[in-house]
C-alpha cells in the first residue's frame, strides 16, 4: 500500500534515479525463530529510543503496559492517540471529548476501589499511636482506607457520570458519544498503568446491537489502516459464557503477536444497568427526547494504546536479507511504520563539502519542516564519523521515512539527495521542492 | 491584537457589511465587583460545558487543580498542551519528548513518596490476621506501605532518571532538554491532581543562569501571546530566602486573577546535586563531551496547565454593556479566547428555508471543516427554537469565533452569513471561500 503510494507521488515529481536499487528478500520466520524475533524487536526498541533501557521497563512494555518511553516511543504513542481522537471525533457521529479525574472520593462501583491513594504520614501516625488497642488500630486504618481516594481502573465510570450534563449538550437527543483518553490503573497487574482510549456511546435500546457492529467495523478498519500486514489484526465475538455481567454482547479486537494473540480493544453492548446504578435509579434524569420512556443503552469501546504501540512496532518490523556474494550475508532491519504514525518523518544530514555553509542550509530546512509540523531528526549535529551505510541502517531501524543529504551539489545547484526508507532508492530533488514533497507524501498516506 | 488581525484579513476578503455594528462598552470593575466577576466566570464555565457541574468540581477548578472538564474545557486544555509542546520542541533548541510512569517502585527522593498506591485487599488481609500482636500488625502494615508504588508529585525526577540514555541521543553534547506533560499528585492538597508541563534543561554550569533568563523570556512571551490583556501575566525573581534547597536562582510566572496573584509556572536553576543524587554520584556516566570533567547543571521549567486554562478563561472574559434606550440595559458576555486556543472555531446554523436541503449543505461544510481540522459546532442539529440574539449570546459565551448561517440565499446564490465574535459584524461570503477564510484567520493569529 505504501509502496504504491510512494510510486504515485514519485511519478508526479521531478525525480531521477541516481543509484541502483538492491534486491532484498523478506526473511521467512519459523516457530523456532520467534524468540529471536521478539528479542530483536525489544532490543531495537531500546537501541532506537522507543523504550527506555532497563529490564523491568522493557518487560512492562512487552506486557502491553505503560512504560517509560524514550523520545521516539513517546512520539509514536502521541501520534496514535491523535489519530484515534480524530477518527472518533471526525467520524460524522456526535462525539464529545471529556476529561475526568483519575482518582475519585466517590463510593466506588464495580472493579473500582481496589487501589487507594494513601497519605503515608497519616497512616504512619495511626500506626504510631501507643494508647490504641489492636482492634481499634485496625479499625482506624480501615476508616482511613475508606476515606482515601480510589484510582480508576477504566474510563467508563467517568463517562457514565458525565452522561447527564452531556444530555443537555445534545438537547436530550440520541445517539451520541463521550470520548476520553487517559491513564488507568490495574490492580491485577501489581498496580500497573495503562493508557486507555474510551468511547462510550449512548443509543436507543433497539439500535445498540447495530451500533456495536458499526463501531467494530470502524475500529478494525482503523487498526488495519496503519498496518503493514493488516491480516494480523482481527476481531471475534465474545462467547456467551465469557460475557461480563450486564453485557448482552461483546467483541474483541485481537493482534497476532509473535508469541500469540493479545486483546487490543474490547467493545461491549452493556444495556442500561450501570447507567441506572450510577445515577441511583433516577430514570427521569436519564430519559432522552424520544416520546418513549426508555433509558439509553450503553456501548463501550475501550482500547489499550500501550499495547497498540507495541502491536504496530511488531507489525512494522521487517527483517530482510541480501546475499552480496557467496560469503557475505547482509541483514537489514526496517521499521516500516505508517507515515502518519512514524515518529520521525525525515532526517537531515550533511555530506562532503564546506561544513559551515552546509549546516546553515540544514538549519534553514529544519525550521521550514518544523513550521510545517513535519518532525525532523537533526542528523547534521552528530559529530561522530559514520559511513553512509551505517547511517541508513540506523535510520531504517528508527523508521525514518526519508533521509536527506545536503552536499557540495546543494551549494552549487540547490539539488539534494533523498533516500526513501521503503524503496531504498536515492533520488535527487531541488531544495525548493522537498517540503511540499514530504507534505504530499504524508497526506496521501493519511487519506488512503 | 486580534481585532487588528481580523481587520487585516477582512480587508483582503470579499466581504460586505450587511448589518450595522452595535456599540458596546467594556464594563469597568471595582473591588466590590470582584466576587460577582468570579461567580459570573465560574457559572459561565459550567453553563457552557468547560467544567462539569457540581460544587466540589468547580472548587477544584478555581483552585487551579485538575477537575472534571466538559467538552469545551477538555479541548481548551488540549489546545494549550499542544501549543506548549510545539513551542518547546520547535524552539530551535534540542528538546526531546519523553514519557515516564506516574507511579514508581524506586526508592523515592525529595518530596516524592508521600502518596502511595495501596491494594485494599492486601491491607485488609493484614488487618484481619487474628494471631498477630499489635506491634507485629503495625510492622506488617509499614512494610506493605514501603513496598507500594509511590505517586509522582512532579515530572522532574523522571527526567533526571532519563538523562543518561538521552545523553547517547545527543552524542553527549550539551545543552539539550527533556519535555513531558502529565498528571502529578499533590499530597498537600488532599491528593489532588494537577496537569503539569515540564521542560528539564541540561547545560554547562557557567551558562545555567543565562539559560534561566532565556527560558523565562520564552515562557513569558508564550503566555502573553494568547492573552487578551498580556499585562496580567508577569514574572518575578524568587527571593534569596525562598529558594528551594540546591537551587541558586528561581523565577515565577504569575497571573493576576480577580482574587489575587497565583503562580502559573516556576523556573529553577538547580545545580547538579539532584542529578548526582539520582545517579548515585556516578560522575563518569553524567559527563558530557566537553573536555572538562564537569557535571551538567539543571534548569527546570514547570507549569500548571489546569491553572493556565483557568487564567486564559479569566483573562478572556469580557463583560460589555450597551444602553439600548434609557430603560433597557443589555449585558453581553464574550469569551475572547485566542483563535488557536478557543475550543470551537465555528458554529454552523440554519436560517429560514427548506430544512432538508439546508441541513445537507451543513453536513457538507461540517465534513470540509473537520477534514481541515477546524473544530465546528453542529448548531443545525439543535431543534429547540431560539432567537438569533439568544444564539449569538450563547456562542459568545462559548467563545465561538465565527457563526455561519445557511439560509434560502445559500440555496439560490451560494452566499452565507458569517458573524464574527470579536467585531459582532455580520457579513456575507460565498460558500466556496469560507474554509480558506477560517484557515487563514487562525493561521494569521498563530503567527503573530
Amino acid at each position: 500500500m505504501f509502496t504504491r503510494c510512494v510510486r504515485n507521488i514519485l511519478s508526479r515529481s521531478a525525480f531521477t534515479v541516481t543509484l541502483k536499487r538492491h534486491s532484498w528478500r523478506r526473511c521467512s520466520t519459523s516457530q523456532t525463530e520467534t524468540v529471536d524475533q521478539v528479542t530483536t524487536l525489544l532490543q531495537l526498541c531500546v537501541d532506537r529510543f522507543f523504550v527506555s533501557p532497563g529490564h523491568a521497563n522493557v518487560e512492562l512494555f512487552q506486557r502491553g503496559l505503560c512504560c517509560s518511553y524514550g523520545p521516539l516511543g513517546m512520539e509514536l504513542r502521541r501520534n496514535l492517540l491523535d489519530q484515534w481522537w480524530h477518527s472518533v471525533t471526525r467520524s460524522g457521529a456526535q462525539v464529545f471529548g471529556i476529561n475526568t479525574l483519575s482518582s475519585s472520593r466517590e463510593a466506588p462501583t464495580g472493579g473500582q476501589g481496589q487501589l487507594r491513594i494513601v497519605e503515608c504520614e497519616q497512616l504512619k501516625q495511626r500506626l504510631g499511636q501507643k494508647q490504641l488497642s489492636k482492634g481499634r488500630l485496625a479499625e482506624e486504618v480501615h476508616m482511613l482506607l475508606q476515606r482515601s481516594p480510589s484510582m480508576r481502573t477504566n474510563l467508563l465510570q467517568g463517562a457514565l457520570e458525565q452522561f447527564v450534563p452531556s444530555l443537555e449538550l445534545v438537547n436530550r437527543k440520541l445517539p451520541f458519544g463521550l470520548a476520553e483518553t487517559g491513564l488507568c490503573f490495574q490492580p491485577a497487574e501489581g498496580s500497573a498503568e495503562v493508557t486507555q482510549t474510551s468511547l462510550v456511546w449512548f443509543c436507543s435500546p433497539r439500535t445498540s446491537s447495530q451500533w456495536l457492529d458499526h463501531w467494530t467495523r470502524q475500529r478494525l478498519k482503523w487498526w488495519r489502516k496503519f498496518a503493514l500486514s493488516p491480516s494480523d489484526f482481527s476481531s471475534n465475538e465474545v462467547q456467551q459464557e465469557e460475557l461480563e455481567q450486564a453485557a448482552s454482547r461483546g467483541v474483541r479486537i485481537i493482534y497476532n503477536f509473535p508469541w500469540g494473540q493479545e486483546v487490543l480493544e474490547t467493545l461491549w453492548s452493556r444495556g442500561d444497568a450501570e447507567l441506572l446504578h450510577i445515577h441511583k435509579g433516577d430514570r427521569s434524569k436519564l430519559q432522552h427526547q424520544d416520546g418513549r420512556r426508555s433509558i439509553p443503552h450503553v456501548v463501550s469501546v475501550t482500547a489499550n494504546m500501550d499495547r497498540g504501540a507495541m502491536a504496530f512496532l511488531s507489525n512494522s518490523l521487517q527483517q530482510l536479507k541480501r546475499e552480496e556474494s557467496k560469503k557475505k550475508l547482509h541483514q537489514r532491519k526496517v521499521l516500516k511504520l505508517h507515515p502518519v504514525l512514524v515518529p520521525i518523518k525525515v532526517a537531515l544530514n550533511i555530506g562532503r563539502g564546506a561544513t559551515v555553509e552546509l549546516r546553515q542550509i540544514c538549519e534553514g530546512l529544519l525550521q521550514e519542516f518544523l513550521e510545517a509540523k513535519i518532525s525532523v531528526w537533526p542528523g547534521y549535529l552528530e559529530t561522530l564519523p559514520t559511513s553512509m551505510e551505517q547511517l541508513n541502517a540506523k535510520y531504517d531501524e528508527m523508521g525514518v521515512l526519508f533521509t536527506i543529504i545536503i552536499g557540495e551539489n546543494t551549494l552549487e545547484s540547490g539539488l539534494l539527495q533523498v533516500r526513501s526508507r521503503d524503496t531504498t532508492i536515492k533520488e535527487t530533488m531541488h531544495i525548493s521542492e522537498i517540503k511540499n514533497f514530504l507534505f504530499r507524501y504524508i497526506s496521501a498516506a493519511d487519506n488512503i
